[in-house]
């Protein structure tokens, strides 16, 4: 199977969220696509932030794509030399003001789509977070906090209670589908 | 907490994948947004497609926007006036040739991101999948369908053992937290 050659290459928009390339591209079958869109983006990471109680550390925000306000699992873009862990650890103290002393958990690494943009997302577990500082925010933020408790998200996700988006829930099932293989019993640290 | 205002919008580009729309908005600080973009698509649909020997239906495409080629689940976008239901057989048998006497089992229905893009991904369970028909595609599209045992993805999944992407292994986790709260015993199946 060969990729498509690009024939023609050009900016329609430039932003320090992303970029979008217009693109000519010749199939292998010599058929044209005139404009094929691609959005460049850095790559993103998030993460499950869960306390020592077992609650899930979430922010809620208006998201203007989507008109709504959804509840999110905290989230960004990587700023430039910045390792994946130190990107998502500032986001998470931006965004919350949680902080914690364990290591964030790689708990999966997806391009998101390849159909439309070039990006990744790499999702962490962040194990006995705590809240340490007030949020910091730049002008365009407004955001909530929330606390769910870990165990009941999964029934809000599936019956559409809460207004989420695949980032999260995809999140959310790594992290049961990670505690269910590590038999790594959460309830029973904190009753130590 | 308040939506933003919408002070101007405009289209850069049209097309019949997609839409990117440009929009001026006045958050509730007053804070102004010049230039904030939005992704418009149709709703997508997509599906674990299973054979009663438990393998998994996937096709691998290049994918422009990622430059590279990938294995991904049958998915596309709704045409008008089509169910979701329609939608989805309709993809698989296109991109497949796989088509089933059963019912396809919504496993979850998910804004993708509402803050670049407006719309949804419904995500089915198709049992019971045969292949029936030739693929059926359109000169755009190269896609070779490729089998693998469903609970062997899993660990492919997590090793990038396979180049993939999020919705895919979004659709993989949610049937297989699907099977085991079910209980659905596919293997037993079988051998009846």
């Amino acid at each position: 199977m060969e990729k498509w050659k690009v024939l023609k290459s050009e900016y329609v928009h430039k932003s320090p969220y992303g970029n979008i390339r217009k693109d000519t591209c010749e199939l292998p079958n010599e058929f044209v696509i005139d404009e094929y869109i691609v959005n460049e983006y850095s790559d993103w990471v998030n993460a499950v932030v869960l306390t020592k109680e077992n609650q899930m550390v979430l922010v809620e925000q208006y998201r203007h794509a989507g008109n709504d306000i959804y509840l999110e699992i905290p989230a960004g873009k990587k700023e430039d030399n910045e390792t994946d862990e130190e990107a998502i650890r500032r986001e998470i103290r931006e965004e919350t003001g949680f902080v914690s002393y364990k290591k964030p958990i790689l708990l999966g690494e997806f391009m998101i789509n390849p159909a439309t943009q070039n990006n990744k997302i790499r999702t962490y577990l962040l194990l006995d977070a705590f809240k340490q500082f007030e949020q910091n925010l730049d002008e365009t933020e407004e955001i909530s906090v929330k606390l769910i408790n870990f165990d009941s998200l999964g029934s809000l996700i599936k019956t559409n209670k809460i207004k989420t988006q695949l980032f999260t829930a995809n999140a959310y099932f790594q992290a049961k589908i990670f505690f269910s293989e590590n038999q790594l019993n959460r309830h029973k640290k904190v009753e130590v």
